[in-house]
């Protein structure tokens, strides 16, 4: 091509792709907002529709608006009965259970049941409709897959119960106690968008060619599944469980570290201080209270000591992941499905992204630079 | 977050985020290679395996290798039975035909289906191996979910036919004059690669969090779909058949032009003289003969003459979708397979990335710059 090559650091870091008013993360101050909202002050204060109607049209609902999406975001939560049959090949596929991945088949038959259509082809109302479907029937879906794979019947969904309450009953059968409700009610408010991490920029680079709503939205879940991309609070407590006694964190944390490994549950991209996540489900998962907790706190104390003794440059400190698992444990959800847990939230972030990106009419492609040998005529005989 | 923001062209055009050794496109010269070789040479002298090969392991193979590779990925084009029950849901879904997100739920699932590890935790040799897997069956696949749209029966995969030949058979269940394969092949060598376009992009972007091969294709795939992605032949022989006599083009053309609209099958983002794919493809066209490329030949005249005369800045040429359509609709596939015809090379393309992808670490995962209101506490009452 003609127009001259720019260097890059590598991965793009720090390079601006986009403008957003969805929201950002100040990792020196440990803050992050939504709008001109506190993310955290969001979870304390407003159920999860108000911030997914906040995510949809850019301002908090009215208490009218707030009633009227709650209830249309109850309706839709069930799953198209065409791919209802299709539930069952997807839930048993595989060796091992993939939530994830069956969500992803899920979403995109979907797609093709309602002929979700480019969304340069439809207006904005049209392509927020079409996130609400796809993001209000994630749950159902999710749930549903793990039940089927326990070898139990999906339960079915429940239209008076809000996302968060849903959520749990939907895996359990049972409708939860309301401590547990507002728990991960407030998880999932916390975990909707979380600045322009891997899954969130794949979400924009689909929508930027134009493609339908669920395009993006499936290549996100890829994103999302990797393991560079992080948010999997069942390997924290794994790692809780691997250490038992709390006595023996620190030495458990010495022995990890000089294997080399990452101590799960700990450290951030991001963050140079405390993680506000982390702060905030610290302080759900004391308010459940028990066993568990405390031990999760004696154990984060020690290995915190550790891992500031051990790297004086940047000290690691729990992260997002760490009290994720013990809040999602105490609330009765299964370990397989704590970040798919996750999913359910961050696909509200990732539509609202897929929303703004549609905005733009600029498709997001770099280059690459050629490294080979010179190409030249003749080499085939 | 601390690190200083660095501004980019809309889109990143210009930014360069990876270094490839597959090849690369000379919009200037009109010119493209894969590796050492030009694309339109491998097109003339070698088969669609031996360019799979190249893509797969960075070299051409040797005659006996060239054989085995034949072999062993003709034998690897049936859809595993667990995912086969699945195919005539997923080609029922929805009131329109959706062969490439039909594709996709069908790969995510057999991805599911195979237990996909992510490509960090598996060596290069297994990352390549689950490319060839999900890259044989893709045509398997687009044209069974054709064949059940169509209310036929999916033909029997027929092991002892290379790739096009057997693209043509799975449609048509005719096994193709030789003229008709060769073409189809050639058409199908000339498009696995072409720079980086956006659902080249998309796939490195997924690999590059460490995700699984087919969590990559998937995503890719979704932006395939959108509309800047280009690359869809049937419009351009669409807008054939609405021009009808070549006497007409000429007025045709200013008419569209007066009404704001793209002329499909000219002009390209990249190439300032003739598409290279462009002249390849015209050049079988006209080998195969017939009332349609005399037709086509007289209407690409009409149309580049009276893009000459109302665009003097940059002429635009026919593009690789004008004659590739004439060439498929030569061969004997149907309009709604042109596109997909495209992604049965292209996912070689895409495999080829994600392997080279995967040797590097590095997230690819560029920033946005927060521009919506200061946030601040104490807005929430």
């Amino acid at each position: 091509m003609s127009d001259a090559l720019i260097e890059a650091a590598p991965g793009l870091a720090n390079i601006v792709v986009a403008d957003t008013a969805i929201g950002d993360v100040r990792g020196d101050e440990g803050f992050y907002h939504y709008g001109p909202y506190p993310a955290v002050e969001l979870a304390m204060t407003r159920s999860f529709e108000d911030v997914w109607f906040l995510f949809l049209y850019g301002r908090l609902p009215s208490a009218g608006e707030s009633a009227d999406f709650a209830a249309r975001t109850c309706t839709l939560c069930a799953i198209p009965s065409d791919v209802t049959a299709m539930l069952r090949m997807v839930a048993l596929g595989g060796a091992e259970e993939h939530p994830l991945a069956g969500l992803r088949t899920v979403l995109s038959a979907v797609a093709t049941a309602y002929d979700l259509p480019p969304i340069w082809d439809i207006d904005e109302d049209a392509r927020r409709q079409h996130t609400v479907l796809l993001s209000a029937i994630t749950p159902t879906v999710l749930a549903a897959l793990h039940r089927i794979r326990q070898g139990w019947e999906p339960v079915d969904p429940d239209p008076t119960l809000p996302v968060a309450a849903h959520w749990l009953y939907l895996l359990t059968g049972r409708r939860p106690a309301p401590e547990h409700a507002r728990a991960v009610e407030r998880y999932l408010i916390a975990t909707v968008d979380h600045g322009f991490n891997a899954s969130t920029f794949t979400a924009r680079v689909v929508a930027s060619t134009g493609a339908d709503v669920a395009s993006a939205l499936c290549a996100a879940l890829g994103s999302f599944s990797g393991p560079l991309h992080g948010g999997a609070p069942d390997r924290a407590l794994d790692a809780l469980d691997a250490i038992g006694d709390p006595a023996n964190a620190a030495a458990w944390t010495h022995a990890a570290l000089d294997r080399g490994e990452r101590i799960m549950g700990f450290g951030h991209a991001v963050y140079r201080t405390a993680d506000p996540r982390a702060e905030l489900l610290k302080s759900i998962a004391l308010g459940l209270g028990g066993d568990l907790v405390e031990r999760a706190v004696r154990v984060e104390d020690a290995v915190t000591s550790v891992l500031s003794q051990r790297r004086q440059g940047r000290p690691l400190r729990a992260n997002v992941e760490f009290y994720a698992g013990v809040v999602m444990e105490l609330c009765g959800i299964p370990r397989a499905m704590f970040t798919p847990t996750f999913a359910v939230s961050r696909v509200v972030g990732w539509s609202a992204h897929i929303l703004e990106q549609a905005q733009s009419r600029k498709i997001i492609r770099p280059r690459a630079r050629y490294i080979g040998p010179e190409p030249h005529s003749g080499l085939l005989q």
